[in-house]
């Protein structure tokens, strides 16, 4: 090969006026591998490097950041102003006055007493007042944790025949989402979360929204009976199947107060400033309801209530973990999934308003400060609680400065609980539809599903099986398949990665993929391709083919315009990030392919990772130092200086018979 | 906006000589959605667009051509001449001197009798002939999935308690597997076997004999019970638990024969045109063997032999599928997963020796005629056969042409079966011991693994998994074990992709990443990066962060360093070959996050379905077309102009006060 290893250093290309000084691809220096291996596993699970600020501090100060890691609070409290207290007084009014019936109404959706709803609106505030980072978030319970917690619990045990085990798997699968959360934040599994896309989520949620909703028929229309399956054809079988149960006062009532409710959401939403008259609404349409109730005794004409509620704080639960269950694996199950889902949507939704005031959150500790609050809960009468959207958004929008808002809310709560639950024994169920349904068409988010249907046809197709999965299957069915088509996806953009046809852009020495700039002009006798993802086994095959298929049709087309005929095919190697031994067989495979077309070989800017590894495996040495360039224009140059000079001497015997050469070894 | 949409196309920059006319990044035109449907379907399902051929064709040519891709022998056999014959004949004879011996063996490593070693060395090589587009390809049965075979079978059926059923099981898991092999093929599914990458089939390979060669154990210690379990842990406890039962008559046989044919095989090696002597080695040991014992009467003496053959072809066996049978799942998990197994090992064997003699394989032509092999194979008493590596490489070394060496095979195998299984009735189960492991010896590839440390510590890590599993837990732990490994590392790749830090390559328009490069120098109050994957929703959070990280690091350094301040950040997009919708949602809050800093952003070299997606979700039109350059270096040189021209005019505030516009948004 001695031959065709010329100094292309020196040669200057006379149609652009540049004096180039080519640089030859670098192979970066070896690094120890177990220095690499630190590196690599710093990357995956210290990616925001959290011990930063660790460095070079005195060890009373690192306790003291420590401390201040895991609970923020240490951190803002000495810098707590009275300003700051009037703005979350205020807030934390507000929210605990849609977290008291929403709290209520996501209980009975979970298949609890409504009392618990109202615990978990005590303690877990406080928690994560104390060790949380977000200072938007509103925490509480959330309608979809609560139906998962029903339909999956319910499966098993029946909340209204068994409502004590069912009680107790509740406070367990409370207990296990907490592990779990937690879990995750400290082995920093937090990317776990990410799987679920964003698209996933907008079909979800609408998903979830549905099936709620649907829920709700059974108190609007009053029913006693109702199917335990969330789907949508068992529930419409259900309801039309006792058409003559149906309650025309329940459902009036429901009626009316739903347009109450969506009135105020709409006002709300046309003015933000006027959020506090949504916020309100849930509030006042549960005194109107209580009062109405009250006063024409319609809770003996099949307007159900709530009935009595118990006076007092969280009483503790920590006995009532049922470790020893036979249920145990599906309070597990049912743990990991919520813990899940909810962790999802409260980081989402704390990172979202942190974006908007321009402050950080840090995922895992996050899901530390979640895990912790549900196990404390656990232990004191609560369900899984997490920070839903519809909340904070009020809190956000009510001018909260800190978690201090939270504390306001438990406070409320608090008092609540132990003076004034007797006032809500005449609340009819049909008003805590009503708000349920509310929140819930707040979820459905038309214009998110255009979105993804406009930009991202794939991500549409995820979002829709999510969707369809729950409402036709089961929440759970639902987001397997999401994810599963989701991975899919990743899968494919593997193994079936894009190869494109480079052309030279004019007067400059820039060459790109001639699809998406149609004025790139190909170069005669040389075929310029680009491969647009890591080399691996899942695609070594694929790409093998699609680059001779590429070469047949290069070959067919110069044929049929009796052109110059092909001489070298350049691989731009930019967009491949990584390559395995698999990757590189494909490749000796394409050289000797190429070689037997009495074609010549020639890579342009493989990256760091790729070098090393041609370089161990010796391909580097078996294509030769001198036909790997650094950039395409590079390449596409020494290819032409040596077609020309070739045409003017005997140089294209020499390369053929090179090649002749390299077939017999 | 509009005060910093500069026209760039002008700007000359001094430095370099370049006169450089600024193409913007093209937007590739929107294309139909079915159309692009249509296109990545064909990508998907079509890499090697088998239908290229039958354009433009009359119908009559289109049948024939037709009937050719399905019976290749209808292409080639008009051209066989009888040069050919003598080397196909010559092929034939030395391979079916090797199969008979193998044949009879492999079926003992299945717990199936040994004749059917023999039958299955009969029809399969005829369908192959006829439907295989292979032309050195040897079939006939394989110890692993013999093995295989044996231990999943016999999880559930016992083979000695209940012969018949037992064989009627294997019939219909080699149905099976021809049904599955067929079904890939005509599905296009045949990237499945891809997913096995060369990494988990060297170690798998390596297990698989190791496993092999210990279950010899019973036969050269003579042992008469032995586990069923195929790990090392039960063999060596089975071995050891009966040392009074070892025969050393027995032993010493296995001892010498294994000698001689390692030596063979050591002779064959270093001369490889002395390959017959390694071929006929196995059928001299069997010779040798069965005189030997036939007159010192050694099976009196300890030394078990094979006994009474039936004489006769294969009897027809389509009424023996058991598809009726309770353990019809087991047939068909062993069918899927043995025909998988035994496709990759055909496939690869077919595809190496055709990139030797410079044909093409097609694969899913490939899996069609195994499948009907098998399928055939299956209703005429053979139990499951592909393409061994061995046999095949004794056939490309004695000179085959076509696969007539199979048909010549197939012959002698039926004058075999017809007139000479007596002669088989003294031949010691020892020598087929020692066959079975000198065969296996040559699976283990050391160097194969030593490379794959050398060139990729994470293959070597897929391919070290997969032999523990084997050797440790059974044949298909290995293989879930390495195969979950290789999907977890493309998983990794996409959702821990790295980012670089880019620098000018002296004297160039060119900007590489410093790491790889040295020389890269950055240039200053730019920061350029480099992300290294398609930006999809399994990185998005781990990008932004990374991201974020990158520019705290940047400004970090700058401010100690008093250095000029950063003032722009460059994105290079060259290798972000997709993106979905978490991805542009990551996009927007870089821009944010940047335009936080007061810094501005700019995009270089977006690619063509990238562009499209920042379009259609108003990406572009919120970063501003102009901040959006065909390459780093026109990228760079604008940012240049920007802060050169901002420092001698207002420019800087203009800047700034955009950002801030841009905020207040």
């Amino acid at each position: 090969m001695g031959n065709t290893d010329l100094d292309f250093t020196s040669i200057s290309n006379n149609n652009n006026a540049v004096e180039y000084c080519a640089q030859r691809v670098a192979i970066p220096p070896p690094q120890p591998f177990l220095k690499s291996l630190k590196s690599s596993l710093k990357e995956t699970f210290f990616p925001d490097d959290p011990f930063r600020q660790f460095k070079n501090q005195p060890p009373s100060r690192k306790l003291v950041l420590g401390l201040q890691y895991f609970l923020p609070i240490l951190e803002w409290a000495p810098r707590y102003t009275f300003q700051y207290f009037k703005a979350d007084l205020i807030a934390g009014i507000t929210i605990a006055s849609l977290a008291i019936p929403q709290g209520i109404s996501y209980a009975k959706l979970a298949n609890l007493p409504p009392i618990y709803g109202l615990y978990s609106s005590f303690v877990p505030p406080l928690v994560y007042a104390m060790m949380g980072s977000s200072r938007d978030l509103a925490v509480g319970t959330v309608a979809v944790a609560s139906l998962l917690t029903a339909s999956m619990l319910g499966n098993e045990v029946n909340a209204s025949q068994n409502p004590k085990l069912y009680l107790h798997l509740a406070f367990t699968a409370t207990f296990f989402a907490g592990v779990f959360q937690a879990a995750l934040g400290f082995l920093r599994l937090g990317f776990i979360v990410d799987f679920l896309s964003h698209a996933t989520i907008v079909g979800f949620m609408a998903g979830a929204a549905t099936v709620v909703c649907l829920q709700q028929l059974k108190g609007i229309l009053g029913l006693e009976h109702f199917t335990h399956g969330t789907d949508i054809v068992s529930v419409m079988r259900s309801v039309f199947s006792q058409t003559h149960q149906w309650r025309w006062e329940s459902a009036v009532l429901g009626c009316c107060f739903l347009f109450f409710l969506t009135l105020t959401r709409y006002i709300s939403k046309k003015r933000p400033k006027l959020f506090w008259i949504s916020a309100m609404a849930p509030l006042t349409s549960v005194i109107l309801g209580s009062l109405l109730v009250y006063l024409t005794h319609a809770e003996k004409h099949g307007v159900q209530v709530i009935g009595q509620l118990k006076k007092g704080l969280n009483p503790p639960s920590l006995s009532d973990l049922a470790f020893g269950s036979p249920y145990l694996m599906t309070a597990v199950k049912t743990g990991i999934i919520t813990g899940v889902i909810a962790l999802a949507e409260g980081i989402a939704v704390g990172r979202s308003f942190a974006m908007f005031k321009n402050y950080n959150i840090d995922g895992n500790k996050e899901m530390i400060a979640f895990g912790m609050m549900n196990i404390a809960g656990s232990c004191t009468s609560c369900y899984l609680t997490t920070g839903p959207f519809s909340r904070s958004a009020v809190n956000f929008n009510a001018g909260c400065k800190t978690a201090v808002s939270n504390i306001v809310m438990a406070t409320a709560v608090m008092i609540t609980l132990l003076f004034l639950t007797p006032l809500f024994h005449y609340t009819p169920l049909v008003v805590l539809s009503s708000i349920i349904i509310s929140a819930m068409l707040g979820l459905i988010d038309y214009g998110a599903a255009y979105h993804l249907w406009k930009v991202d046809k794939f991500d549409f197709i995820v979002c829709m099986s999510a969707f369809i999965g729950v409402v036709f299957g089961s929440v759970e069915i639902g987001l397997v398949i999401a994810v599963a088509i989701s991975m899919l996806r990743l899968l494919l953009f593997v193994t079936r990665p894009r190869t494109y046809v480079l052309g030279n852009i004019p007067n400059s020495m820039t060459y790109r993929s001639v699809d998406q700039y149609p004025v790139a002009a190909s170069v005669p006798g040389v075929l310029i391709l680009q491969v647009d993802a890591p080399i691996y086994f899942a695609n070594a095959s694929y790409l093998r083919e699609r680059i001779s298929r590429w070469m047949d049709e290069e070959e067919d087309k110069l044929k049929s315009s009796g052109e110059a005929t092909l001489q070298y095919v350049i691989l731009d190697m930019s967009a491949v990030g990584s390559i395995d031994t698999s990757g590189i067989t494909m490749l000796e495979e394409v050289k000797k392919n190429v070689d037997r077309r009495a074609l010549k070989l020639v890579l342009a800017n493989p990256g760091g990772e790729v070098m090393v590894k041609l370089d161990k495996s010796k391909f580097i040495e078996s294509i030769g130092r001198e036909w790997i360039y650094l950039t395409v224009g590079d390449a596409v140059e020494a290819c032409n200086f040596m077609l020309h000079s070739c045409k003017s001497s005997s140089g294209p015997t020499k390369i053929k018979s090179d090649v002749a050469q390299d077939n017999n070894v």
